[in-house]
């Protein structure tokens, strides 16, 4: 049998996905590397340093010694202040057992679907949301159920008629409040309502909490807090936005033991160890975190700077999130106004006239059948106050001018 | 449905093996913290300082800073970079496209299987060996072609009768030279005719080459390099070894680039990317590997130490490998003379009356139908010449009198 076949790769790899929104990034550099002015609202990164603290407590441990491997699950002194961190600001009664370290939030995604879901298994997942919860469903061969959202006049909110609908066909839900790319937070009445469904229909549930400590006004509260629900949920924590360390890869899952033992033998298998003297890092940013508080300042500036250009811009609807670093305005009127119909066509005229580089609702997920698909994510992490001004102004005049 | 059903893991996880060398670690640990004097020769890491000019360039990295995302198969510089140390190593024609950046050597495993190997897919790999090939195979629903070694009076040679045997129903192989926990090297007729068989058989290989460069004398050949093997091979390179950055967490898969392609891809999903910094430090490495040679001369002299030790030791037959950092010796007679028949409790009764803490055959696969496992591994990568020799002294002591 041998002999005859061909070289090619697994079949399996028809169902990966991925991150369309790196075709943003290069036609970004491109447009910038052939002398034009951009304008960067397409990165979920941020541009501002890690708190220093951070940055040397990890040179400390690097000359302490620790750059030899250490637990699959993760040191215990950061499993320790990640159970009291997560915990505490959750109501949650956490111990070391209950986290298991991570190169990043992001393995979270697929260690939650590969421990908790069988093939065929039903996955409730957002759409617009982050892309690889439906790539790593349909990679592991689960059953795609995305629901969506409508927009309110201060946001969005679940379509919960779906989620009722498909919860009792379901095994997983994931749920990603303080949601990217919507920004929007669920009300208390929707989260709870999530909840009974879950609990209901006996779904396990991936809370998606990587913006939990972004937050401009109020508190956060997780889905893992309510009654009923800790027993059952898995919370993705990162450190990439808090402590803007995007790059340095590092997060955690937490959760009930019997899945945290279960996804600490899938470190083991795939990666090891999360890198050693990063995890010192992490306990240092946990014991001292006051370096968050300017790095939260700047982005409300650069959120309130965003709102303030963006209603000049004719044409588009959007509410202004209390969390996250995304604003997700309709454009359909301003489409219109430029002469296109398809939002991803009008994002490279947009580029080509102003300078203005985003994503849009394309690059979160399949757009449900039906559905108004007319919106872009702006986010401001990584770019300053002035240039979003600047910016959002050429948007305007361009929009404003229409094809006249 | 849902409502009937109890919260349970996946069933995939019944597949899923680990590494056991860790409950090794643990007895070990408790005996030591239980006040006794323990010999470390478990540990496949090492306890040598990385190179300094590695830890400053990480530093400056992050003063630039390089904190953010990156691409997910990896910076530029560093792909480039390794694409010319892996391919002027191996006479192979390497550019950056045939590089995919890892968080360590042993995420390739995975990421080559999945990539390749379809369910049911026959994959031949070594045993004794890494345990990690077995458990990824199985896990992803391959079927498990594990080949044997003999020993020879210069070390150990392949089974190359079973290759021949089930390399007709195999589509993946996974061949080891410089191998953990043997520390054999085929010879080129060894190599040459399992290169032959991959071809005739048009399987996909997998190159772990962890131990390349961790080498006394002579020169490493890759298969890679054999004639027809580039287009079908994926080297597994590592940092871990050759810099002591083990706890780094840095290495890559390099191969065909649709391969790589592909595995780059699975980067996106599962991690995002390698830690950002960490990648400019495997940039400076390259650029300046003057820091390895003392670490392997620090590796030679405990070679050395432990070939010496060993060699008073009544009842065992070893040879004394010119590349890796294990020893992998015969204790049948020693056993005999201890009065131990199964070399787990041999393990456990010399820790509990040396001090002398190793892995045996057990932990590297499970053992083929009539083999003689009474075969101990040695690594002296985490101990001095000094204790190694305190060490086997007692070993020796112990061995000695025996059960009289």
């Amino acid at each position: 049998m041998g002999a005859q076949r061909q070289l090619q790769l697994a079949d399996r790899l028809a169902n990966l996905g991925t991150e369309t929104a790196f075709a943003v990034s290069k036609a970004a550099a491109d447009w910038a590397a052939a002398g034009n002015d951009v304008f960067s609202f397409h990165l979920g990164d941020i541009d501002l340093a890690t708190p220093r603290n951070i940055v040397d407590a990890m040179q400390d441990a690097i000359d302490a010694g620790y750059t030899g491997y250490c637990a699959g699950a993760g040191i215990e002194p950061l499993r320790s202040a990640l159970a009291h961190d997560i915990g505490s600001a959750r109501g949650l009664d956490f111990g070391p057992e209950h986290i298991a370290v991570q190169p990043g939030g992001k393995p979270v995604i697929t260690k939650f679907i590969q421990t908790l879901m069988n093939p065929g298994d039903g996955v409730l997942f957002p759409s617009p949301g982050y892309p690889i919860y439906e790539s790593q469903v349909e990679y592991f061969g689960g059953t795609p159920m995305p629901y969506g959202y409508s927009m309110t006049p201060t946001g969005f909110e679940i379509d919960m008629a779906r989620i009722e609908e498909l919860a009792p066909h379901a095994r997983l839900l994931i749920y990603n409040n303080l949601q990217n790319p919507l920004g929007c937070e669920s009300s208390r009445e929707e989260m709870e309502r999530i909840a009974e469904l879950a609990i209901e229909h006996n779904l396990w549930v991936l809370s998606d909490e990587a913006y939990f400590e972004m937050r401009y006004s109020g508190e956060s509260t997780s889905i893992a807090s309510l009654p009923g629900m800790s027993e059952r949920t898995v919370i993705l924590y990162t450190f990439s936005k808090r402590f803007a360390m995007t790059g340095w890869r590092l997060g955690c899952a937490a959760g009930p033991t019997q899945v945290i033992e279960a996804i600490a033998k899938l470190n083991t298998n795939d990666e090891s160890c999360t890198t050693h003297f990063v995890q010192h890092a992490g306990v240092a940013a946990l014991s001292d975190p006051s370096g968050a508080a300017p790095l939260l300042e700047e982005l409300r500036r650069r959120r309130d700077a965003t709102a303030t250009g963006l209603a000049e811009v004719p044409g588009v609807q959007f509410a202004v999130p209390e969390a996250t670093f995304y604003l997700f305005p309709r454009v359909a009127e301003a489409m219109d106004r430029v002469g296109h119909t398809e939002v991803g066509e009008f994002a490279t005229a947009a580029l080509h006239a102003t300078g203005m580089s985003f994503c849009t609702r394309h690059h979160f997920g399949r757009p449900l059948p039906g559905e108004d698909d007319r919106f872009i994510r702006l986010a401001y992490s990584g770019i300053g106050a002035d240039r979003i001004g600047v910016g959002l102004q050429r948007f305007a005049e361009w929009i404003d001018k229409g094809t006249k």
